[in-house]
């Protein structure tokens, strides 16, 4: 029995889980060198506010999570998991990359569930306390956008049953604007606490999340450079001080259908957020946010089949953010998209993917530290990629089976109004940009051509 | 059969082993903050020499060890074993913690045992070479405090029967002062070696461990400050070079009761060293030690049952070290620590602890870096801490059943005698601190609130 | 059914893979000191350009090779795998090792193979994306020296059936030359990317590989200085702009019998290269080379058994490599190897390894960014290592049977000639080293003394 002697450690091999996602692969331009962009679909100046593009064709690097659990299950039904993920995302195409690795532990948790002698409403429900990935975080897979991103350092419950057919998360997570690692100065290095206190509902095919946040010390951190080694009030014209506190709130309906029209799936969610809230993707993580910082956001994709070995799956994505980081600031966009995936064999297919983003950014000067122009940037990008795939119709087939070897083309044109905006996107100037070969093109149209896979298990 | 044909890597799957122990958590000080002190129950000015506190309730960081093995083992009891782990210690809260993590293999060794044709003292003997921590090291877990820690990379052999009753260990390990990152200075990083050759017995319950430590370029190294690039003598009055040579030594009783006196374990042990051994817990990991170094260190814990559903674990450590890295200096502390659980029902506890420490340290000046001030401190510091926790009893109930999952709070309360003795501890001045809100409160009392998981296995 | 449900990640725990390589051990050099040097046995002047000498009791670093991965395999025969590979080499001898932890993912991909209707000459084969070292590659052991290691980022094909008998892969691989994280300048890191198209053909025991390399913008990065922030011609007398394109080509023989005259393994392979194809060991992973650049060398080593209970390993190499980083250069080298074991009884064996190797190195001034003094360097190296070793019958006695546990002592001799060409590696002046410790003897001769444990499976 696994405990019975308190020194020894347990021994039980069973319950071992290794899950991974992983991307690899390598995109060139056309002039004979590799394209490096570590943002992938967030490329575009909108980019920089969560307005990705669609994914297909557009990722350099290699991008790995190995999940690694240990799970014990009773007779009774309770039962325990530990688990770990270890993550990096690389550039580099060599193979050697100890200089440049990012390697770390994005999740250290326990969670319980069905524990005995719990009161009623607790009696299905899971504790957990440590690192994280909130479970009910949801994605647009075909954006890689996140519709919410619920992480960090915290305790809480799932699954407590408020009444019949409704049910409730209660959770608060801890994070840290700014660097631990004392990058910014060794002696010095600058990091303000925030809290995220979080209720999440689900009735039915609805949710409601409801995130109050909180960071006291904020306000001492606002708009400053990222050279700067102490607190300093921002030296941008107009700026306001970091928000203290936030909301951030979301109605979204998970449907089991494609919008009632077809077999498959569709989710579509609505999301607002004022403070140290109004970033809708990542919640709290966004820590140079204005007190009076408001965003809405409008998500809604699905997945269906059009015919037999024709998969379908369209995207639509809106954001208004105003008074984001300076007041009065403005930052606009909306995405759509649209992947087609057509089998030829039962190991072959090809993919289709078209993206259109409009953006409207007017970022008053803000910089975020240097890296940006702070110039406004107006225009719309379109992407079109051509993705000849092999995958084992075992596995799954489909816009959502892996894994999937393939070959992209991706064809991108924009507006030169997008040009401008950012020194390290790779539609800007590129003057003093970390990205080396991150520009996509000097003009405004450019191809792309790759090699990639991705698996998920 | 493995490896019968040579060129062919072995395929056999069984044998696979994975154990972790981790912990994660966060706390706050109360004016709305994390509190971010690295150095967890060795926060106090006496923690520079091993002096811990209690851990319940005082531990910030996400630590995480994973040990990857594999096992095989033949008919004719014969075995072989690899071990890797894979280890990081984070203060960041966030979920990305790519730019401060410090995940490094911790363990890389082979052991073998029950080896064929082998002479009779070595029958049953296990040998090993790598990188590893001993076999044999033991800890107090509620200080999380090695009564001794020998770790390297090496060779030996455990488990050599001297006579009917008696075994022995033999191993040499070697180590480095200083840093082969080079980080002190590209061109020439100062590095530093040390061998540890250690001899370590077992009779019955009792434990003779005997350590001698050879350094002998150390006394090049003599107290120089962190930031200087090139071997000098110390510029502080009155220092001795570093040691050489050193000798610890240890006599141990590992009892399989409570003290004789009820049902439960204990563990005792004396240790004295000089030289380089005047670190006794972290066996040859201090290079700053003075060649007169001395110091003696009585530890002794025990876990027992006071009554059904009540558990305890007393602890006592006491130290004086003298002339440790200059000549007459003077560091003592004694740590006495008292943890109880109450099982309230199968799934639910309260644990308490309470901690009280004494330290009279005169460094004469010693400010190991630029960490220290240099300043003498003096006086007492104690912590109560409540805890309500999460377990299942199927996994082992009580004061080392595993895993918890915590709601802490604690209430320290000190002398001001002890404050201004670090720039980076909890009590210190905080002036030039590299441990962000690392400081627990301005006065001589502080809260801390917070969550935690614990798990081993 | 895997995949079945498209949102639902697939839980099959089965076909989970562990498989490592991994060495540690320590080396002191006699005068009480441990011996630290990255190079292992490429320590010489030759090493610079792959001449490696014998690797028994030259290695002083933990390196270590973890590799996950997960198989699935179906009834009709189809299959796909995902493998990573993490990877740390750490000459820090102490357990924990964060501030100079290198750790990485040398490897991150996916292939499948026998994929459901297929065209004829791609039934068999295996198809594959991602981050990997070439399926093909081959090594010397006793030099830790690779014939070929092809590794990047790409895509390919293994196992085309291109007519009867004779088989042929197709893949490209991108790589960089510079540093993606922009250690180089946080601004503007210099990275320039190559690419590697392969053909390898294996026809019964012959292989014959071609590999075009093409890294259009490398001419300016020529023979800069690694301090250098931004791209400039070099600044060296005579050199040449650096090669952005080049061919390696690669004739081997994979004998199943020890060069036909006994049981055991022999192999052979001659290879040619120019341009960036002229670095024979690392393809495309020199992006110094220049334009004129040639490279021709022969390889060879088999394993046999000289009688009962002993064993025997030769290697034979030579390379000439002319014109390599400034026109006029000339890089020659031989290696003689030769391994001896000898079963003393089931469980412990002596090894015997002597190695020879003659360089004659004139680089006409080329530093290495400041890594070498450009002198040139001529003359004999040998070295004698006896190595008692312990091993398990069961997982295979021999010269290729791991884990070994080693003691090994290594007497190393050499001309003055080859003192002064570097400043890193084990016989220069070490003024400037970043190899602290590196040196191995002020002479001409020296002693290293250790222990080591090695293992693969």
């Amino acid at each position: 029995k696994p405990g019975a002697n308190p020194l020894e450690p347990l021994t039980d091999q069973e319950g071992f889980e290794f899950k991974a996602y992983a991307r690899s692969g390598f995109l060139t331009n056309g002039s004979g060198n590799l394209w490096h962009n570590y943002a992938g679909p967030y490329f575009t100046p909108a980019g920089s506010v969560d307005g990705a593009i669609g994914r297909l064709g557009v990722e350099t690097n290699s991008y790995v999570e190995l999940n690694f659990g240990k799970k014990w299950t009773f007779e009774d039904g309770s039962w325990a998991r530990f688990k770990v993920m270890i993550a990096d995302g690389e550039d580099d195409q060599n193979d050697w990359t100890g200089g440049s690795s990012q390697i770390n532990f994005r999740q250290v948790f326990t969670e319980m569930g069905n524990l005995k002698d719990m009161p009623a409403p607790l009696s299905q429900a899971t504790f957990w306390a440590g690192k994280r990935f909130d479970r009910d975080n949801f994605d647009i897979h075909f954006l890689d956008e996140d519709v919410v991103f619920l992480a960090g350092t915290g305790a809480g419950v799932y699954d407590v049953q408020m009444a019949e057919g409704w049910k409730s998360n209660f959770s608060v997570y801890s994070r840290n604007f700014g660097d631990t690692s004392g990058y910014l100065g060794f002696y010095d290095p600058i990091v303000t606490d925030d809290f995220i206190f979080t209720m999440n509902n689900r009735v039915g095919k609805w949710q409601i999340m409801l995130n109050g946040l909180l960071s006291p010390d904020n306000n001492n951190y606002a708009n400053r450079p990222w050279y700067t080694p102490s607190i300093v009030p921002s030296e941008v014209f107009g700026s306001t001080q970091c928000a203290d506190s936030g909301f951030l709130g979301m109605l979204a309906y998970h449907d089991d259908s494609f919008y009632g029209i077809s077999q498959g799936i569709s989710k579509t969610a609505l999301q607002f957020g004022w403070g140290l809230g109004a970033e809708a993707r990542l919640v709290g993580a966004d820590g140079n946010l204005g007190q009076n910082a408001k965003t809405m956001r409008f998500s809604t994709f699905g997945v269906t089949d059009l015919a037999p070995g024709w998969h379908f799956s369209p995207v639509l994505m809106a954001q208004v953010s105003q008074d984001r980081y300076i007041d009065g600031d403005d930052y606009k966009f909306v995405t759509v998209n649209g992947r087609v995936m057509q089998d030829i064999t039962r190991s072959f297919g090809m993919q289709y993917e078209a993206t259109y983003q409009y953006a409207d950014i007017k970022p008053m000067g803000y910089t975020d530290y240097g890296l940006r122009t702070g110039s406004p940037a107006k225009g719309s990008i379109g992407k079109l990629t051509v993705a000849p795939t092999l995958y084992l119709d075992q596995m799954g087939i489909g816009l959502l089976g892996r894994p999937q070897l393939r070959l992209i083309g991706s064809y991108v044109l924009w507006n030169e109004g997008l040009n401008n905006f950012s020194f390290s996107d790779a539609l800007g100037p590129q003057y003093g940009s970390y990205a080396a070969n991150g520009m996509l093109s000097a003009g405004t149209s450019g191809w792309l051509l790759g090699a990639q896979m991705e698996i998920w298990y």
